[in-house]
């Protein structure tokens, strides 16, 4: 049966990276954030194409390749795609390369005008959706075909699904620094654990792995 | 030689409880957030006078005994000592019951008319000062003798040791739910584990300890 999941990423004080920005998508803050992610071997070859087995293998790796198991549709928002940095050319395909780390349908919220599918190397196929997001997570759990949907971000995109009560398995993971800058995940979200069954498993690293299942 | 040490509890969205009062000193937040902690042997005992030696004996409870060890003086805010619920009683000897579990000498921050100091069962002993942070540090650190100084709460007290510098090492507890409301602990401190080492471990409770030490 097809779940819901969502994968977030905060510092120690609640705040997820604002700074990412059409001309620096990573950005400064997000970068410190994920590190200890990206140098997964997991990540390693997925994000960055390293295909040489380099990076590490411990608690963070086994959520990494979790990250990739089992996903059939992603939906995310116009920012995550890139859409904003190229408002009027129809031919720009996002920033993911030619072979973005998808490989499934990817549903990408947007109010701008409706544009054609995008089909990419690797079996990512980008859809354009103008629509309540229950209607787009309908769709995408059909073409999921009995495999998860993953609700990708940005920030807003990911906090509508969470405030809508469509999330069935978050994984946070929480990078031990104080970022002190960003936007707040969790306005309006008190007591939003109430529902679920909550894990939290320390990495190597030091980041934190924390699991809302219901 | 002595380390100026102290024990924060947040939630994962970088909340402290703000529903203390005087006519409710713990609070409904503060009682969900240190729900695990108040479970562990060390604390029914210590907080609660349990000598049964029940309570529960994992990782929180390692840290629960950790806190109680190597402390030769305490320095707390007027609320934590409660003194903001009887103002006006010079007699009042605050609402740590007449064994307090600090077993110290303990130095309360206060702006209010000058109180002499008040001996009570246990080793512990209530100092009143209306000085600069450095300057109750500094004869906190003497009467510790070699030992380690505590900085308590409330929230206003610890902020103003962390903000200037004045901590060697901070035990965060993070307790896995969101608050969504009460002090934030770390505004204004982008960026304060860059001068500690950083470790992280998660209690079989879910529970997350962050150590910072320098």
């Amino acid at each position: 049966m097809t779940r819901v999941r969502m994968d977030l990423f905060a510092s120690l004080d609640g705040y997820t990276p604002s700074d990412l920005t059409p001309d620096s998508p990573m950005g400064e803050d997000w970068g410190r954030l994920t590190a200890a992610y990206a140098g997964t071997r997991t990540f390693r070859e997925k994000i960055f194409g390293d295909t040489s087995g380099a990076g590490t293998t411990g608690v963070d790796e086994r959520y990494a390749a979790a990250f990739f198991q089992g996903v059939g549709a992603e939906i995310m928002g116009a920012g995550m795609f890139g859409l904003h940095s190229h408002p009027d050319d129809p031919d720009w395909k996002g920033w993911w390369g030619d072979t973005p780390p998808f490989g499934t349908p990817v549903y990408v919220l947007t109010h701008t005008a409706p544009r054609p599918s995008i089909p990419m190397d690797g079996g990512t196929t980008f859809h354009f959706r103008d629509a309540p997001i229950e209607d787009v997570l309908a769709e995408a759990t059909e073409a999921a075909g009995g495999l998860d949907v993953r609700i990708g971000g940005g920030y807003r995109t990911a906090r509508s699904f969470l405030r809508a009560g469509l999330v069935d398995e978050l994984h946070l993971l929480v990078a031990p620094l104080f970022l002190g800058r960003g936007y707040r995940l969790w306005d309006d979200l008190t007591g939003f654990e109430n529902t679920y069954t909550v894990t939290t498993e320390a990495a190597e690293s030091g980041v934190v792995h924390v699991t809302l299942t219901r």
